[in-house]
């Protein structure tokens, strides 16, 4: 009852909940490429509403159309191309069925990569019940093509709120049938089963949960110490880390700002605030391709960091009438101004590729004497009196949700991840895990990683036994110490 | 009447024809993101059979519908912010009105950008006539826009062959107006003056055209003793040559590859066919993104600097097996053979940046064998037997003008060289030009350059008197000898 | 007692003993430039034997000649120019002498930056002792010049063994004065106090150690109990850490290589084992100056990162008989063995910027069958039978520290770090420390770092109060938490 | 007669030879690593005094000491593993020996890669006598060794005035032996041979000259229509042009500012001062190490290369304050004046990249209220009265050539265009050379490269029929036409 209450007290906090919402709303964008294909824009019967069963008479789940299944057979097909890290999992761990017994149910975003990753827990034995965490996301072929295959999915695309709940529930309250784990990205599946399905937990081996949000729900239950069960924090581990911001963040940076602005870059003046990891990804593209970077910081270290790769560091206010471009990564609020807005010259374009929401304030722009003109998706001129434009894409919200696509190898690491989180928390002997939460441990992380070098051709050197000795480690890893993560939410 | 049959031969070589056509049509994606803003598919009417005027009852057009023109105007308006090379002439040049009396007739795309240059000329004194010379790529809304101020304009996106001509004789053939300018892309404006108004040319003062295929007509007819006005041949001026291939395509390669297979280029591993401008341009950004990259070259000059450069030097059929991306950059036919297609690996992204659609043997793929599937735009996978898929981007017609866009930037360089070609052809005294082809003198191509410095807030350095006279240079340049020129199409 | 025999235990190891005195061998050619300017060196007198005063008199000190202090003075005098963050604290903390009554006794390498250092503490207010922490490595000028200035210095280059205790025996034991503060790099100093004066430790407020080796010992005996100081590691703070590693090694790699064999970089097959900082810096500028990089790693998570940054990823094996040039960054032994010598090509360049001396086995190439041949300093040639030469630099020990220079900018990061920790330990009250090994406060860390940015006219942005308090940070800092400078031995 | 007179004019210009001087004055340090190994320096006797034989009984020679032969020889043989193309040349002419008959006389640097150089003449036929073109850069060691093989060698470092045109001298003038091909580095031989001994051109069938200086003395001859045997311009060929320029330049201006200076690149903000093939070689390699680069130009197109590379550009007197370190790659004068210089921060660094001694205005520093200190060996500190010091390289002389060494590889591509103008020039048939001054055929400089890309392991491509024809290129090159050579001077 407590447990319940404690939880819930978190998502009415009306900020978190549309903070959630809004980036969901604009992670739509990034699967527009393949999800709008088939779909027939005057189907406008809910599919609460249809009747509707696959090839072989089941009828156990709800999706937009299930005849779309066939094209998103082949999404999920090109997928797996780039998701070869999984379907290694799948070959390597094909006798023992690491899985067989578990009953998952999960909580993401519905796309051909998560497929990849249903159908690698259903091939390692596992049951799945599957429904969408975000009501834009879901790409209507693939969960036809799954609930096809006979995965229960209840998902489409542009669910409304009622929709969202009635998924999850549908999900989660079937018969005869009762997960013993919950994959979740955003905390709301997990949620919902403390708020209705309590008894759920005494039966559930362990939570792998993926976003920032809802490990930051399971931190605020363990720390009140109602937190029943362990659970992974897949967020955290240092390749999704890596990849999410410094890898990835250096080619969406370039792909966000071309697709909504063909912008040039050779030559532009660009500020970047912040250089954390996400800064340093984009200032080394940006530099790459010869526009001329220089960048904001608060920490001293971060600020010598910047000097010594070459970057001016300067104070916003200093620059910005100069700047063709303005990027913020700095995980805080108000980083640009309405002063500073104010000053920037005509056509200056401004984005967020840092958290949330807030770090523009777009909120200063809503005021009667600024005129908001929509001239693309997710470009919006803001036009000042005396006629001078700012550019403001994705309203100040991530670019790189937004306006750019994550790349499917970069969704591969995370999958492969929870993959591993789920086979860990289900096959591990009683009393290793309590009820907290955990970080993947390093060696896992490290075999991550090993799963996707072969994406690269690239060879593992092993160290002799002489050299083992030498170094103090064992010859398969890990390489490095566990207490290496709590640190990279704080890299440099 | 020999010159009109001497011009003639030209384009009935069908060859030539399908490439310029197959050219246009693929450039017809790159305008695409605004394009289509407004159109009402459902208007089946021809223009021809419209009846349409403009606000200021002039009828002397015909565009797809001239109530788009306020969305076009806003279009080109966001064109302007770009091009403030155009802004700066119209302003220095407003006095004097450089084109006053000129009569310009001009064939080009009708875009945006089209619409500023065409707008800067009409500032500058001179009176235009347009017609577009490709039958997909207008801007409905900018052509409703250029009609509506006053423009004559004679071109809708997708244009039958037969409008296409019609739309050329509307432009070239009224009542009480006769061109003394031809501003020509493509040759076929040119073509058709000479087969059916060769009288016009009593009173052209000059030819100002922008293509490589219509530059090769003026230079046949040259050779031949045909050509019977000056003609400017703008496609190979210094900074349209540079911005073009090295600047140009350095962007529009990681554009291109992302926007049709969001390939996340990291670890990637790419052969660059051909290390001219073109290649250099392509390795330069595709290794600034982590991509490992290799070069096939014939010229052992371009190949030692491929070497310095940092970048393995091999034959493409020694490293075919292992490669991600193979990209071409020759010039050359069958670069990429169908025995090298047969040896990629499954998931392959093969793609030209090169010349016309001969690099890669695309014809040899389409063979009962193999199967075509079209999985988006502009992307093509090529399953074999055995189910190994080759990815084949714009069916191996160009990528930087299928698959991505023209930064405004570099079209601004040459509708501004465009535009001081004309002014130079119609107030040069008689007898600076005869009847041949030049190149724009190498003063007006720094003009160029020093009309677009601003854009970067790039101050230039002046010689002093004492300095100028101890290198042998004028002060106000030129500062490089004409005939430098001439090498830049073979440039290292 | 016990203390001294469990301290002096760890010096027996012969093999620890020998490293330190070769990294410190090596480490002379990195003063060399400045070193030999004034020497004659036919004076073959022990400065223990000769009678010197300075011009004020006084004759507590021992250098080789007292004559040179002037020129001594010179190079201490261009030091200042880029230890700019060492002479702002002279002047920030001038009012309140935060070192009045601190006794220092010292033993470091002496040298321009050192004594920037020393005259530094002096300016805080406190009284200076000082020897050299290496027989080479003392620049004698500057010896002198400190002499002269009234420091009393006990060092000069190319001392004995029985020199060096003696030094620091005059040092230490000096009648009406005893230290209360002991700044030491390697411990060896520490050692003597444990071992003949520990009574010393009952007033000494702390030990601050700058080396691994030092570091090293300290933990040992804190380990067993035996430290009754609290001991600060200088040698693991971020700033010393970052600009050793990634910034430091990615200049002086290109500047060993040229300086020892004035190779072209442009080109050049190199192989660089281990992808950690000093791996990254190395791959960075190697890379950047045109040569083709491949790595070795045995740790997954670092070898996904190389491949990430466009670096195949090899085993030694496979690519050594194609590499010119072979770099070994590992910490680890044996890295390059006799049989992967055997198989290089002509010509190969082998080098090691890793740890200590062990990573190529040297050893191995003494044997009878091959031919040492000295062809400049620091470079052999070993000829195999057939005519080979394979060209080891450095007899395989550190390269950055052998072949090249340490930018004065660094050796200030360090410096101003020492000189914070003397300040903390010196002041800080009764219990913040106890007999421990300590990092310096974060919020140091970001003092010496912040005191570093005017040199390149950086201007970090302070954050508002709304700002801060959004972030959970003071606006002074710390803004990383302490516990991440744990992780930086193990940084990816 | 007149022949005489009129090459005689030149030299007689004061300027232009102190400046030839002082180049090679400074050429000096660039071999100074090898060239004082053995030197006796007590030695004063004159090599002109001694009497002294090889181990055949030979006398024809003059150098420092022969007994340093065997030094010499080692050096030679280092120098053979980096000229692999001059040893593949031997290899490949061996049997044909198509300098059968040609009796070479030499002036260039007296160097061990000028002796592989000569070696390969004398392996392909030719009988060869050599001296020096500058009285400070010989090798002794490899003089000796060149004489003791048996080549009459005639130079040693120092050499007087006279002792320079002595060793000319006795170089041309032997008695039964009549030169018939000319090698010169300056024009100082042919100048020699024009005044002392015309008849000798009756015989010659063609001079070859590598330098800027010796080729524009050969030009004014021609133009005075007083050239009477073909010559061979090797310095325009574009090999040596990309190499000594954008190549050469990236990593010598590294090298020369750390051996001088030590500085630390990261952070670092410098100007330069030019943006062509040796200003684009020094900002890339300088951005790639981490400074913040900006650029001067007078050319708007150099400029707009500039801005799309990602450099600022801007007035030197703009930043001049802010620098730390000022470039200058113009080829023009006075670029950085004394009222720059006085405005420059304390430490600023200031060197010459481009073009002789003209573009620092040294001169001006040469006033009584500036003093002067030389701190090293090419380093002077000027001092202004209010202790400000300015560090000056070299004396505003070639950084390059004083400050760093020519990497054996790039002088291996000027001593292979030798080599191969000799043979070309020997042996083209009657009529293809009149008496003018040419360019080496572009298929001869496609040769240069073609033998250098082994060194790279590089594999060409070779054009199939097919592809030959349709690029109407013949498959074994030219790949390029011949008039591109021209444009390289001018090149962007």
């Amino acid at each position: 009852m407590e447990d319940k209450q404690e939880f819930s007290k978190y998502p009415t906090k009306a900020g978190r909940r549309s903070l959630s919402r809004s980036i969901s709303q604009s992670s739509t964008d990034s699967y527009s490429s393949a999800a709008s294909y088939t779909d027939s824009s005057d189907d406008e019967t809910s599919p609460r509403d249809k009747a509707q069963a696959n090839t072989h008479g089941s009828n156990d789940f709800c999706v937009k159309n299930i005849k779309q299944a066939e094209f998103g057979r082949r999404e999920i097909e090109i997928a797996e191309q780039d998701m070869s890290a999984l379907i290694s999992l799948r070959k390597r761990a094909q006798g023992e069925k690491p899985l067989a017994g578990a009953k998952i149910v999960g909580c993401t975003h519905i796309t051909a990569q998560t497929a990849v990753l249903i159908e690698t827990l259903v091939a390692l034995g596992a049951q799945c019940r599957w429904t969408a965490c975000n009501i834009y996301s879901t790409q209507n072929e693939v969960a036809a093509a799954l609930a096809e295959t006979g995965v229960p999915v209840f998902a489409w695309k542009g669910e409304s709120e009622d929709d969202f709940w009635w998924c999850i529930d549908r999900c989660v309250n079937t018969e005869g049938w009762q997960a013993n784990m919950i994959l979740d990205d955003g905390g709301d599946l997990t949620h919902w089963v403390y708020k209705k399905y309590p008894s759920v937990f005494k039966k559930v081996r362990g939570i792998v949960e993926e976003s920032v949000t809802g490990v930051h729900r399971l931190y605020q239950l363990s720390k009140a110490g109602k937190l029943c069960v362990p659970a992974m924090n897949v967020n955290d581990s240092v390749t999704k880390q890596k990849f999410d911001n410094l890898y990835c963040c250096r080619e969406s940076i370039l792909d966000g700002l071309k697709r909504t602005t063909d912008i040039m870059f050779g030559g532009k003046q660009i500020v970047v605030c912040g250089y954390g990891e996400v800064g340093k990804g984009c200032c080394t593209a940006l530099k790459a391709l010869g526009a001329i970077v220089c960048i904001t910081e608060i920490d001293p270290i971060c600020a010598l960091q910047a000097c010594m790769d070459g970057f001016r560091v300067v104070k916003l206010s200093e620059v910005i009438r100069q700047m063709d471009v303005v990027i913020t990564c700095t995980g805080n609020k108000n980083v640009v101004t309405r002063e500073q807005l104010d000053r920037m010259k005509n056509g200056c374009i401004v984005c967020n590729m840092g958290h949330s929401n807030t770090e523009i304030d777009v909120a200063s722009l809503r005021s009667p004497e600024l005129t908001w003109e929509r001239v693309r998706s997710q470009v919006d001129h803001i036009i000042w009196p005396d006629g001078k434009r700012v550019v403001l894409l994705a309203e100040g919200r991530l670019l790189n949700l937004s306006c750019s696509t994550v790349p499917t190898f970069v969704l591969s690491i995370t999958a492969t991840t929870q993959a591993l989180a789920l086979i860990e928390l289900f096959n591990a002997p009683e009393g290793r895990y309590k009820q907290d939460v955990y970080l993947l441990p390093k060696k896992m992380d490290e075999y991550v990683a090993s799963l996707h070098l072969p994406n690269f051709d690239a060879h593992l050197t092993e160290l002799s036994d002489e050299q083992a000795k030498y170094m103090g480690l064992n010859k398969n890893g890990p390489f490095k110490p566990n207490y290496y993560r709590l640190v990279l939410l704080f890299f440099f």
